[in-house]
């Protein structure tokens, strides 16, 4: 098509409410426009970007044998009280009452209409395994949308819903949709991702992976190992320290502290190692306000990912109030008075010499173990990952932290939808089991943010070929020249004979405005056509990379722009 | 793929709920399954059909320069509340608050999403015109969905918007649209749809047409000139009576017509032609319950449709009580006390030698006038249209009312939204100027259920081939006899790799179970293989329509389905 119709305004000016690039690019180069808090609308060149990743999902599932089919966006409540995440989901949740007063609720995610949807063709074993998939519009009322359309709450999702009747066949199809998501995310031009251990969350069961872009600007933060192909969300990456046995166990010894609240000011004010020290983090419980104490190593963090987790239920940071009976600042697990919650991590296990609070205004203990003067208690891990630490896995000291966003999930569900929901088959001996589930979902306005946060530079998009808005883009410099006009005129109609994708900018605007709203644009091949090249008889192909510039005599261009798509979508 | 791991099943017993053949034919063949009222899944075949469906609609608006974009499901009430429509659309848009109490709507229609998205785009008018659309999902909480998917309240729906600067361009474009409308319905297998004018309601503007499927389960009542080409919806279709003049004008004379409430009755037990009759229709205005009396002939039916348009408010039929001064069953417009919105149809004028009500109970006068007993009124349009009318456009009593299925719609709307929302270009002049716009929908789903309610026999849906879910379904009789299943493995192989879609039955069921399923998923080519069609060194191919069956030999089947699938592609 022609630049000068396409719907949409380019212009230089970074936004000043976008944090990070992919967001100011897509503002700035005419992608998309803001509707409401996390809800955009979608200009054509970012439409045709997100058709091109939505076919390639769509062949790699059709090819590990998924079939696709349609969810609706509003469901009955009644669904969703059958899985039990009528309750179960916070506010994320959109729930309504339709006319006729009936609970309704925005399909945030589609496990309930797949079991709905197969509950009855899944009657016997014969039938399976079998996936289906959908590419639908979601709704999740996110507390904090963000950057663009990184963090949206109304997307287009692929999800994908398999079911089973064994534990190996589901590991067998997991793996499968693993492949695909891997050639997925290769092909949309992100070779780079990884995949991570997860949290399943919400969604249920025990295993689910994550495919990560690893970017400063992610959401996420991975624990990746240098020495071994260990690689987990911190969420869920085991924390493991080691206690130093070194010199001689310490008498407990209470010590003034005043005013030292913070696990680090009392080590400074006590020129002792922090890593000697035992800090306590305070929650409540989201039900009731009950108050719950973790006590863990000084030197590290609460993964509360991992608290929730243990607790089954929702916590916030507590508020300390005066009547509660804990000495804000000075709080530790010896002469504790009160019913609380409390928990031991265990990097506190096997701990000597330790500085603790004492439950006393201004006062500390120094020389504690937990063993010893509280006697035995259940450790648990709680604590948060760290750069530098020790890997779950070889036990080497080589983790590093890196930040990623999320571009696809995979969960082993297991029976908990077909169990709640009463969806079973007979098997081979006429018994009645429940399927096992796997769902496999990826978000394609996030895919495409992500490959243009890894793909860009200061002036726009570097979109791969396979997932351009357009393979070519055509410049026609001075279309007031005859000469220019007439060749790049018969340039675009011998392209779009060849079925070559091309937008073509014909505009009287000077070359700089026409290049930087190539540039904008991202098509990763552009033909400068401009008196000068004419007088040579040649015109000039660029690469949207620079990778390749090169000028062709005006003949060949067209086959010379066949061939190069070829090797741009070949590699 | 393989029928045997097709998602959903078939079955032979019609559903009692199902009143139409399209609805128990999509339950019966597995092509849809009911989530909530109104609200379905579809299953792998209906979603290849819409899928097709939506491709044949998107080549048809890019061949008029339309260009794809995708808007919200979920709008901020405030798009809404700059139209106007937020207050003035009843309870068919969803409301509901976010997790931040702000007001929020289900997209049912996205005129104001349109106007956003290029309100700044659209500010010279050298970017004139250009249309965009887009295929989403949108809900509208229809009070009785019925019928499948003919009336639904979640539906998949290509919405088009074109901009103009002039009524002119407007028209012209609208008129091409009208074109690639009739050319998508041609497309899909539907070449009888008419074009109707019709009432534009909800949208505004001024002209608009919609497309019908007549058939006898259509919603819509159309009229329909078999003298000229006169089409219209009954809701806009002007009724023209003829009142005679023949006889001398009587006198007016009151009469005892005891419990003679009925236009129908009196004129019975006066021994009266009911078309001299004047009858008094009575409702009340939705917002503060006023009375709406309404005269027109006793032989016409009221339009509702008319009576809203002219009052600008909506009305229900009225409950008249004891006090409010009316003799119900004996109201008439002479001699009538009280405050009332007091209405005449022009069935009236020149109408002689009426009997009405006397507005006394049990009394009725004869030999009225409306002229010469109550003065000079002001008469309007207000009946329906019948079928042996006259026709609003040769004039000839050549009109028969037909039933319909809206499967499009297209609207002049003109600057409704522009103006509202603040939408404004520059002309050549510098002056301000607010653009026309169009609006252009097809359903989706309802398209489908459309085809298969014209298109299917008892047995099942006779898909078209441009949308079949499949070009092929190969049923491979008796898979046990090694030749028959050796030749149609190879068979779906050939025509695998000849980019044909085939739907491979080679399951051990019986003939009959087997045709029955190919009856239900109604692809156009059958091809059949059979130890008895082997020993012939042929297969049997035959169309789903039954108007083409061929034994071809074995070697030159897939050929024979490639000419047929080339000669069903053309017709």
């Amino acid at each position: 098509m022609k630049l000068e119709k396409l719907v949409g305004d380019r212009f230089k000016e970074r936004p000043s409410d976008c944090v990070i690039d992919s967001h100011a690019l897509m503002i700035r180069g005419g992608y998309i426009k803001n509707v409401a808090n996390g809800i955009f609308s979608l200009y054509p060149p970012l439409y045709r970007v997100t058709r091109k990743i939505e076919q390639i999902i769509r062949e790699e599932m059709d090819a590990i044998g998924g079939q696709e089919v349609l969810f609706p966006v509003v469901m009955p409540a009644s669904l969703w009280e059958e899985s039990g995440r009528y309750q179960g989901v916070g506010e994320e949740l959109v729930r309504f009452n339709d006319r006729n007063k009936s609970p309704m609720v925005l399909g945030m995610t589609h496990e309930e209409a797949a079991v709905h949807l197969v509950r009855e063709y899944g009657q016997s074993y014969t039938r399976y395994p079998f996936m289906i998939y959908q590419i639908q519009t979601k709704f999740r009322d996110e507390a904090r949308p963000r950057g663009g359309l990184i963090r949206v709450r109304e997307f287009t999702m692929k999800d994908a819903y398999s079911f089973h009747t064994s534990r190996e066949d589901l590991e067998e199809y997991y793996y499968k949709c693993y492949e695909a998501y891997k050639r997925i995310f290769y092909r949309v031009g992100l070779p780079e991702v990884v995949v991570v251990a997860s949290d399943p969350g919400m969604m249920g069961g025990n295993i689910s992976h994550e495919f990560m872009l690893l970017t400063p600007i992610g959401e996420d933060s991975i624990a990746v190992c240098s020495h071994c192909d260990y690689r987990a969300n911190t969420e869920v990456a085991e924390c493991i320290v080691e206690n130093d046995d070194e010199g001689a166990d310490e008498k407990p010894d209470l010590v003034y502290t005043p005013g030292m609240k913070t696990i680090d000011e009392v080590c400074a004010f006590l020129n002792h190692p922090v890593e000697h020290s035992c800090k306590t983090v305070v929650y409540q419980k989201k039900a009731g306000g009950e108050y719950v104490l973790l006590f863990l190593r000084g030197d590290l963090e609460v993964n509360e990912t991992k608290l929730r987790k243990h607790l089954g239920e929702d916590v916030y940071p507590a508020v300390i109030t005066g009547d509660c009976g804990l000495a804000a600042g000075f709080i530790g697990p010896f002469n504790l008075k009160g019913d609380f919650t409390v928990l031991f991590d265990r990097s506190l296990k096997d701990a000597r010499n330790l500085v603790w609070g004492a439950n006393i205004a201004d006062y500390h203990y120094k020389g504690m173990q937990v063993e010893r003067d509280i006697g035995h208690v259940e450790y648990h891990d709680f604590a948060r990952i760290k750069d530098g630490g020790i890997c779950p896995q070889c036990g080497k000291p080589a983790i590093s932290i890196f930040r990623g966003i999320e571009v696809g999930n995979i969960f082993q569900l297991g029976t908990k939808y077909t169990r709640s929901m009463g969806m079973q088959y007979l098997d081979k001996n006429g018994e009645r089991q429940y399927p096992l589930m796997g769902c496999y979902g990826i978000g394609v306005g996030r895919l495409a943010a992500a490959v243009c946060e890894a793909r860009h530079d200061d002036f726009g998009p570097i979109w791969p070929i396979s997932i351009a808005p357009w393979q070519v883009h055509t410049c026609c410099v001075r279309a007031d020249s005859a000469e220019s006009r007439e060749y790049a005129d018969r340039l675009y109609r011998e392209l779009q004979e060849k079925n070559i994708e091309v937008i073509y900018d014909d505009r009287s605007v000077n070359a700089g405005v026409m290049f930087a709203d190539a540039d904008l644009l991202g098509v990763p091949i552009r033909v400068i056509v401009s008196p000068r090249n004419i007088r040579e008889s040649c015109c000039e192909i660029v690469t949207r990379d620079k990778a390749i510039s090169m000028k062709v005599k005006m003949g060949e261009a067209v086959s010379a722009i066949q061939d190069l798509i070829a090797r741009l979508t070949a590699r």
